[in-house]
């Protein structure tokens, strides 16, 4: 099917335009493109061909130089491909530059600078307490109703979606071992979750407030945190997780952008806490702050859980004050994560650990039982919003299978 | 006096060479230096001048293709710069190419891939214990003693020396607050520090072993662990230390390669815990990893400590197997540090959380006693290693004045 004739209802129709950076089948340049159904425009080549004046931001060979330009360009660049791929006028000069999706290899598509992770879900940071830590009286840290925790991660081994994830090897210790062992993990676990993409930078020593979330914030992704749980426990007191967590995380190939989201915007859960004020997004002039995401997660094909984001108790725009209260900088490429996606019900929980509750109650899956994930096991987390006109948003995948290392 | 004629027993003589970035005055562009007594080689200009065939290496805005080249090639350019600025026939043609320290400014003189922050520092693990858990019968978490603990920091915010470090704002509450409070830190320490720099990168999925560390490790600098105690104390259970740190990391605008430090290595503190085999740096054909590096901190230009990095438990050898056992992958431009650096006796504490007992006993200076830093204090890490013949290789310095937020 012509690339232009979409079918009505398509998630990926032309209210989305999520962006990303792909290889022609035969080709190793890496060219910005925009996903319209089961095709990808080349958006560099589009720009030349119609003398667009930001033609150079979509010559990248990634998203950087667009992220960098800020949300009145982001506007322009948007509104510009949404001519490009409706009106028929266009036709004839843009349908050349589109390719199947079968036919080009997705990269990561921007260059990560600082990666940060967030633990912004109250219903996971409830499971994790309780199972980590059965009789104590409150499942939550003192801390957690009055800020976002959240810590850094690798940005370097941020990888895009249908990259092989290599079992770790780590130490770990069962609390009746004498001495920690070492060996691959056996409690490879994932973290559904939602990844936001830093444009505009900002200066050190100046923080961002709730209302500048979207001066600074492009769009967003899924990301799985693939997680050692042994490697974890074993390492993480008292400076926090590390080997547990660094050795891969998977983002989707594409970038859906804040603007293709307005119809998903939620306010968050009511706060049970007063918010110090450079958290408070009741105070007047803050837009409510959360999206309306559901999200899947399968293994092997088959769905196991479907966590909504809409249950987040900390937003994006309260991490990214948090994230730069003190006076630290953001640099174009900056991702920072949500923390796993879990709702109030057992069929919502974006992570192993709460899905089998720490191993106890394995999934039946068809090819066998599950506790953690078994070499050979692909995980895939897919996600929609909802669109104008009870449309939806889909994101893009994030699919990683366990390679033994 | 000429930059030809370092006086003998210089610690920035011939046999140190450290690498940095500058710009002359009056210029804004950034070129590769090599700093001579209290000179600047500009060493882009000389390698082309005398047509050496990694000049182009030498002529980059920073130092991470030099670092990308690898060991042989790091060789090359040591050995041609030492001729360079130490046999006569040359001197007409190199010494125009020298600038003045007092003349230039000095960069980062590195692009920061990942920031890795370790805690490998038995007396400054023990005294922090002791005054974090004064009633635990160990100062010591379980699994200090089997694997070098570190966490990821903001590569972001790393700065050259001479930056001014903006007092950061943030969440802290006392055990008897009923609820945080937000201001400026009330308790903003120092954290004396040795930072490596990685030159060659390695593959997601293979660990480097102890024995790859000088193949992936360029060099080492002083760096300044800024942390804002309270804000640290209050957000960092359970993930690890977060906006506590993440506002500002100082390190010395040069970096002294490894093979500047030959003469420095010695044997790191005996083991009193058996080691899993990738850390295990007593087997046959594990070079020593530790190195005596003798630091003094300063404080308004009063010394106030002297932490000896010999005395260092984990070394950065060993660092780098942990850091990549899980498959992690490394970058060029990768920065890990050593986290402070402790000795034994009272003199030798690197940060003022232990110098003053976490406030109890504060130090006293000729202008007033300090518990934490104040606003207007300028602190100051220098260094040296014994080089040959009883010589000294100095480190670069790495200094920071507090200002207000």
């Amino acid at each position: 099917m012509p690339p232009f004739d979409v079918p009505e209802g398509d998630p990926f129709g032309p209210h989305n335009l999520p962006y990303g950076v792909f290889s022609p089948d035969g080709s190793s340049d890496r060219r910005v493109g925009v996903r319209l159904g089961d095709h990808v425009l080349d958006a560099g080549a589009a720009a030349r061909a119609l003398d667009f004046p930001h033609a150079e931001l979509l010559s990248a060979p990634n998203l950087n130089p667009l992220l960098a330009a800020g949300p009145a360009v982001w506007a322009e660049v948007r509104a510009a491909l949404t001519e490009w791929v409706t009106r028929p006028a266009h036709r004839e000069a843009v349908e050349p530059l589109f390719h199947e999706l079968a036919h080009v290899t997705l990269h990561l598509p921007f260059e990560v600078a600082d990666y940060v992770d967030f633990y912004a879900s109250e219903h996971h940071a409830r499971n994790v307490g309780q199972i980590f830590r059965p009789d104590s009286p409150d499942p939550l840290t003192p801390n957690w109703k009055h800020l976002p925790i959240g810590y850094h991660g690798r940005a370097g081994t941020v990888v895009v979606s249908g990259t092989d994830v290599v079992r770790p090897s780590g130490q770990r210790k069962a609390p009746a071992d004498p001495a920690p062992v070492f060996g691959p993990s056996i409690r490879l676990d994932i973290e559904a979750e939602v990844g936001f993409v830093v444009g505009v930078p900002s200066a050190q020593g100046t923080p961002v407030p709730l209302t500048g979330f979207r001066d600074h914030v492009f769009g967003l992704c899924l990301l799985n945190d693939w997680s050692a749980r042994d490697i974890q426990a074993w390492e993480y007191v008292p400076l926090g997780p590390f080997l547990g967590k660094s050795f891969a995380t998977s983002v989707s190939a594409w970038i859906t952008p804040l603007a293709a989201l307005e119809d998903a915007r939620v306010a968050p859960p009511e706060r049970t806490h007063p918010l110090l004020p450079y958290l408070d997004d009741s105070a007047p002039g803050v837009e409510p702050g959360g999206y309306d995401l559901r999200i899947s997660v399968a293994i092997n094909g088959q769905v196991v859980a479907e966590p909504p984001f809409s249950t987040m108790y900390w937003t994006a725009a309260q991490q990214l004050a948090h994230l730069t209260v003190n006076g630290a900088s953001l640099r174009t490429g900056d991702l920072y994560a949500s923390g796993t996606v879990s709702g109030p019900a057992e069929g919502q929980r974006g992570s192993l650990l709460e899905l089998t509750w720490n191993g106890r109650d394995p999934l039946e899956l068809p090819d066998g039982k599950r506790a953690f994930l078994e070499d050979g096991d692909v995980v895939t987390f897919t996600a929609w919003a909802p669109g104008k006109d009870g449309g939806r948003i889909g994101l893009g995948e994030v699919e990683g299978r366990i390679v033994s290392g």
